[in-house]
């Protein structure tokens, strides 16, 4: 199963790490980093990381965006609106964290749909749809092939939450005891939404 | 401050980018991510990372050391081990995540310290020297001014922990609360040891 993570400038850098270091350990996923263009793309923290170029990407896999400071300026961007739009369809799964949420609110393919995102950030992403079902209070919402997380390190419990999903627990508690992670399991627990 | 995060082949992702994402929301930290000749370098999860080369770097920083795969045959490379170990001489602070611990105690610098290390590798981190105070049930540990952390997600709590250390608990907390991360703030309380 090829695992997209698709990168832009100004990603956060939890938001993309923290699914990746749980996502490299299921022997079933290929990891693969995409952006527009390839080449280095670079977070919010400083971090430059090398990226493929979409033209050789696997569409029917699954898709996961960060959020990040990028996201401000990208809700703007139709072509990069319409083809995430595009990329979000053929996916068979579509994973957000954090602010990611309102990149696929506005390229319209959460309508009618559950979803959350970051707390400290909700209000502006509720402004970049009305037509999405908006959860303040939760970790992570799931509907449909949709997986949307909380702020930034929820993005670890959304992910090993799709791997229960589709694995079974043991296979999601067993990552999660590799990397001395303490797996917050409850979508529905949710300490940062008021 | 200078964070340097002093990368090497086969490094662990998220041992790198949990405390990159903690750090970067200090306002007095500036992040620097090294290697000994700069460049790429690729982590245990393919991810490919831009580095500066170490004859850069403001050796009297913070040095922030990973773990990871890598770290299997960094033990045996006499030059590396030489390097490193002026370079913890030279840092005002020296955090090390999982088994980057292994490194720091053969390169002999943690000699008559108190350290930990990943859970699941402790009995062949205690191998590489007999001269370490190995704590096997800890979160993280402090001595002086090292800190070393258990395994992968327990850096995260280690870099709160060292924030905490230095600015004060709120300084942590707020870092923690934005990024909705829930804190293992107590580094005596560890799950995964035994």
């Amino acid at each position: 199963m090829d695992i997209n993570f698709l990168l832009f400038e100004q990603f956060e850098t939890l938001d993309l790490f923290g699914p990746v270091e749980i996502c490299g350990r299921h022997p079933d996923f290929q990891l693969h980093y995409i952006s527009q263009n390839g080449g280095l793309v670079t977070s919010t923290q400083g971090v430059r990381i090398d990226t493929e170029p979409q033209r050789n990407m696997n569409t029917s896999g699954v898709l996961v965006i960060p959020g990040g400071a990028g996201t401000r300026t990208l809700i703007k961007e139709e072509p990069f609106l319409k083809n995430l739009r595009r990329l979000s369809e053929d996916a068979s799964f579509v994973l957000s964290v954090c602010t990611g949420s309102a990149l696929l609110a506005r390229c319209g393919i959460l309508e009618e749909k559950r979803a959350t995102s970051n707390k400290r950030a909700f209000d502006w992403v509720v402004s970049t749809s009305d037509k999405v079902h908006w959860i303040r209070k939760a970790r992570w919402v799931h509907d449909g092939k949709f997986y949307t997380s909380s702020g930034i390190s929820a993005g670890m419990d959304m992910t090993l939450g799709f791997i229960r999903d589709r694995f079974g627990a043991p296979a999601a508690e067993r990552i999660a005891c590799r990397m001395e992670y303490i797996w917050n399991k409850n979508p529905d627990i949710d300490f940062f939404g008021t």
